[in-house]
């Protein structure tokens, strides 16, 4: 049984000194420093974010290597989709879900798993026919039904950069539909991967939305059910009187067995660890101590922002590696590459906007009241701001096209040059433009000015607290439902959604809130330093 | 070149679903989970500490897997001193930097530095000199003088189980000199197995004792100044204003480069990264916001225990690893492998004794107040807690008798089951007598009752108020020297240790806080939560 020892073994050197891969670690522990400090001094700029500086310095640092090495590599490290997925993926997520604004996200459920779930797989059927319609013309070589889905698959998973502070609503659509999007896309990828394409019938094909539907439902309440137990186990044990480092043990050893435990049962674990996230930021994180709040609102963050910046330096300093280029390079003309990254490109622009309007367009139908619609220079926005591909769509394209990272069939190996340029592109040139464009359509003055939700002690808030309180942004930006807790006959008239909310928030208060500890609920113990530190929170008790 | 990514391909799969590897590295999750909650639940026991609760926890699933698999194997990874010394360490030891209470630490620093490098050589000598004279009359095969030393520098390295809280004197001598004795300890087996054994003469022992110093002064350099370089980029930066998460990820990247670097270097990256640890919580720590101290500490701490976790199931589930067992078991009888073990354990304690008291000794002799002197019964706790044989031993005897975690030669598996079985009874037996052994040396009316470290949120302390404060302990446990700032020339009269810390405090108060911050000497930011909320501090600024 190879394990993760045999690996490090693999990685640094069985001889103890294996200096070139001590060497590689250590480069991209200063690259990240460099990167953190570039970012930073960055930041006031409108056009930069750290995302693209890690790329940035990661085609910078390819292009020395490059030079160095004589035109030989320029990685120092194989990307590999396994450290992607196990190591790199699950902190983004986890800490996503865990400081995502709950009463955004939760007030647009519907319309984030509309855009998320139905709209990837309209996405994914244009950009399918669309290779099918137009690459097979471009004479790539061999390529079969498969490797058309495939792309339809790779090149759905988007990668989104809006900034949450500056446009809580639109960010919580675009964040939110990105998850979803990014479990649909490798959900739907794993199962083409292991589809009969031969002969596909109807029954098949509803068979699949089942297997789909059942993806769905069962990754979220594995992660919902491992946010619970960590609640659950916290709130009973008293780890509070004892030691803050266990409760952050806890809860961070916690989320990531949802992850591993989603995957070995062939569930996504993307959403999964989402949802751990969520129910973990609602229950678990107030029946810890003070500091244990602080730490685990900040470690997360910090560990997701690590893994974020070590991901786009990777991803650049990928994207030079020479091998792949001169396959591409022998083989096809260089005009023939230029076609199919545009195709490409057209592809997403094209499939991206046949389910944006239109699904808009159906949320808008339901919702009653003004301020719940998405006007059309929103959708605008959410267009543009879901273009951008990213790192899933690199770990796809390595899967499907490459074994163990490399490759030597020329049709494979420019899908990846393909794949890299429309990354390196989207994320560039797309990624860039985001910023003016929010500015140019809707004016700086509508933008709310929030304190960063970074340095507020309180937040990952709670449902209750959203509900409770109204919504302080702009109209035009925020979704500013006015809710003077209402009677529930006539909030079930006004509105199903907001009804909705209304049982659940009696079923949370009479139910779950006792049994798993959140705000308000969490026993008293004298001395401790919840209760003496936070008098707000104790006052809530009722 | 492999890396990193090739690495993780390796260990959960090149397929993507490796589930093997992937069940492997949750079911550690799901025992460290396990480990924890029991841990907690014992912790009012006074014999069972963390560390033996994961040891029996890894035993006993190792039998579970042995008995699961027919016999065949009981761990799921592969023991890998990189694993080890890449991952599990540098944390370990960081922390211990970070966390150290300082005043203790250095005002013992000479007793220190000769327990950990004196006594460590010391140790060396006899322990190699005994298995020359004992060992090889028990007709074990063929081992050579190289495998003697390195049986000597195996079991110099010790793993010490003191609380902190209950004994700080203690603590910071024992601990400390394991920091110094780790260290020292691989030094010593790397030049062991570099050095020309055949012919040995004073130039060359001299050349050796040269270029030991040289390591220990270099790695302490590299590691003050990856600390300094920490604080004057925060300081300069202004961090704090800006992100939480770039201040703790430039703390922890810059930490973990420091190892790296000193790795690459070749030198000690044991006492670098310890080093580093401490000046971070001198200086870098006060430059940094509130939320920024509260989230290091923790999530240094707790990365710290999940390592030392994750080491000791590791180690206790090796321990029954089948493979060696059954080679020593078809070539020795098992009166033979028992006195292999019994001897090295003679030994440990042999030399252990042979030079804490002596050492002991001559540090009474340059201390002037019976309050800086170590007491016999004192020596004798300091003798006992430092008997336990951990995870470097292990590590540096894999390095010495396997290839890979595998050996075939009869006289390489009886050396690691010996290994494995000294380290087992020694943490184990040793281990759980700790406790009971200092309550009946030092009754509990004397063990300071100071809060936990931990829950307090204002420590990783600083020199200065360490020093401008009194020591509160009792003068049985506590080096609570009287320090009311007398004159400087009075103090050079007293004790040249406490005039050596009077000058550093100018230096520090005159050069090195202006520069690179420090409690008091954070530049004034208008409403930074640095001095909102730390009043205490703020008036400390002159």
């Amino acid at each position: 049984m190879v394990g993760l020892g045999a690996a490090a073994g693999m990685a640094l050197g069985d001889p103890p000194a294996d200096y070139a891969s001590i060497a590689a670690v250590g480069l991209f522990v200063a690259l990240m420093c460099v990167c953190i400090v570039v970012g930073h001094l960055l930041e006031e700029n409108r056009w930069m974010n750290e995302s693209t500086t890690a790329l940035f310095i990661g085609l910078g640092t390819g292009a020395v290597i490059l030079f160095a090495s004589s035109g030989k590599h320029s990685r120092v490290l194989l990307f590999s989709e396994d450290l992607f997925f196990i190591y790199l993926l699950p902190p983004i997520i986890f800490n996503a879900g865990f400081q995502v604004k709950k009463k955004q996200f939760f007030r647009n459920f519907i319309t984030i798993t509309l855009f998320g779930a139905v709209g990837t797989l309209i996405s994914f059927t244009v950009i399918s026919l669309g290779a099918l319609g137009l690459i097979s013309r471009l004479d790539i070589g061999a390529l079969e039904l498969g490797d058309y889905l495939a792309l339809g698959a790779i090149f759905s998973a988007t990668d989104s950069v809006l900034s949450q502070d500056e446009t809580p609503f639109l960010y919580s659509l675009v964040f939110g539909e990105g998850v979803v999007n990014d479990a649909t896309s490798v959900v739907l990828f794993n199962a083409i991967q292991n589809f009969d394409l031969g002969n596909i019938n109807t029954s098949k094909l509803l068979k699949f939305i089942g297997s789909f539907l059942y993806l769905f439902s069962t990754s979220t309440i594995l992660g919902v059910a491992a946010g619970l137990l960590s609640a659950y186990i916290i709130k009973k044990l008293y780890f509070g009187r004892h030691s803050t480092d266990r409760e952050v043990s806890i809860m961070m050893l916690m989320a990531y067995l949802s992850y591993m435990l989603a995957e070995l049962l062939d569930l996504s674990g993307i959403l999964t660890v989402f949802f751990c996230g969520i129910v973990m930021s609602h229950y678990t994180w107030h029946n810890v101590t003070e500091s244990s709040r602080v730490t685990t609102k900040h470690a997360f963050a910090t560990l997701s922002f690590i893994a974020e910046t070590f991901l786009f330096l990777y991803v650049g300093m990928d994207a030079l590696d020479i091998e792949k280029w001169k396959i591409v390079g022998q083989t096809y003309s260089p005009v023939k590459s230029v076609a199919l990254s545009s195709t490409i490109l057209a592809l997403v622009l094209v499939a991206r906007a046949a389910f944006v309007f239109p699904l808009s367009l159906l949320s808008n139908l339901t919702k009653k009241t003004p301020a719940g619609k998405i006007s059309f220079k929103q959708q605008v926005i959410v267009w543009w701001a879901g273009l951008m591909r990213g790192a899933v769509s690199i770990a796809l394209a390595y899967n499907k096209f490459t074994r163990s990272g490399h490759t030597q069939q020329p049709s494979n190996a420019i899908m990846i040059t393909s794949t890299i340029s429309v990354v390196l592109f989207s994320t560039i040139v797309f990624g860039l433009l985001t910023k003016p464009l929010i500015r140019l359509l809707i004016p700086p003055r509508h933008l709310s000015r929030e304190p960063s939700a970074l340095s507020e002690p309180s937040s990952p808030k709670s449902f209750l607290e959203h509900l409770a309180a109204n919504s302080p942004g702009h109209p035009d930006l925020e979704n500013g439902i006015s809710l003077r807790r209402p009677a529930s006959l006539r909030l079930l008239l006004v509105s199903p959604s907001q009804s909705v909310h209304h049982y659940w928030r009696k079923f949370d208060d009479g139910f779950m809130r006792p049994v798993f500890g959140g705000r308000g609920f969490v026993p008293f113990v004298p001395g401790s330093p919840t209760e003496s530190s936070m008098p707000l929170l104790a006052g809530n008790e009722n």
